[in-house]
């Protein structure tokens, strides 16, 4: 069982992942919690040129490099994960391209194609979708301490909040929109309820 | 003006690429002699995470990183030369990807549709295939080191030669074949002959 969480920074997904991987676990399962970009030495390496933000990186160069490294996350993590039975939990997959990227004006068609190619097709079962209001994200980064691509500034995180909404309206039995100004701990509960439909059907 | 020079490593490209470089440089032109993948911090980083041998790298992640490595070498140098007026050499480019990356069985028309993302469909005014026999590009190998991709051996490498010459059949306007086996003063002759047309021209 393969799912993803989605949203801007600050909005909370990590925190989310971590619960759920908890309550898996407590279950008995084998849980994969993993990331996007990196979870494998190649991919945490692009991350690093990805994210550093003294690196003038162009927009094409950057879609492709996030595709590098999901097509290295999926044939090395997550597939192998699927295929030994385990529960794979991602901290963001490939809508993250399609909404950051295509933020960007890069063209959708491509992005789309890439992911397809990067992936070999492979789609969450779920995504959980954080949505917050980008100025949330922002104040919630207490550290102060952005990368390269959240720095881009609210502008930019309110179309990419623009592009995750579109995704969730295109494919809304994959996509499940939760309002990120909700306790977290309600959001767990909304999240578990979700999921555990999928450990009573196997 | 933009010119590519092609063919598996051994095959003279780079020497020819030298030559050319000199001889343009001779006539007062202002040349840029660039190389793929590389040419910019970031692309020479990708570089890196391409060729060392100890490294696993998935082949669609491989053919991205190709891919993000052009992209930024076009915007960040082949652009702005062709911009200024410059000449511009480059060894390697778009078909490498379609002649290597396709030997390793991925999808052609995503390589090409990846090609033209990359590069916003900018294409070289000549390309030159350097054709050897995969035997002397091992041959010429004098120091014996060799990276990853070229490491794959004789099979891949005929697969490779085979892609090249159908791409110069689809495009026998811009691609020159040329008999990797001729003396390297006689290959830059034929070269430079090609090319003076351009200079005339304009």
């Amino acid at each position: 069982m393969f799912f993803s969480f989605e949203g801007i920074d600050g909005s909370g997904k990590t925190t989310q992942l971590k619960q759920l991987t908890a309550r898996l676990e407590e279950t008995g399962l084998s849980v994969v919690a993993t990331r996007e970009p990196g979870g494998t030495r190649l991919a945490e390496a692009i991350r690093g040129l990805l994210l550093e933000k003294s690196d003038s990186v162009e927009a094409r160069a950057e879609l492709l490099l996030f595709g590098a490294s999901r097509a290295q996350h999926v044939a090395q993590i997550i597939k192998p994960a699927l295929k030994a039975s385990q529960w794979v939990l991602s901290d963001r997959f490939a809508d993250s391209s399609e909404a950051y990227q295509g933020a960007l004006g890069l063209d959708r068609e491509f992005i789309r194609a890439m992911n397809a190619f990067a992936t070999g097709e492979l789609q969450p079962k779920r995504t959980f979708f954080l949505d917050v209001a980008p100025e949330v994200g922002f104040e919630r980064r207490r550290d102060g301490t952005e990368d390269r691509i959240e720095a881009r500034g609210l502008e930019f995180l309110t179309s990419v909040r623009a592009r995750y909404l579109e995704i969730a309206r295109r494919e809304p039995e994959r996509v499940v929109v939760l309002d990120g100004a909700f306790p977290p701990d309600q959001l767990a509960t909304m999240i578990w309820e979700d999921v555990e439909a999928f450990l009573v059907g196997g």
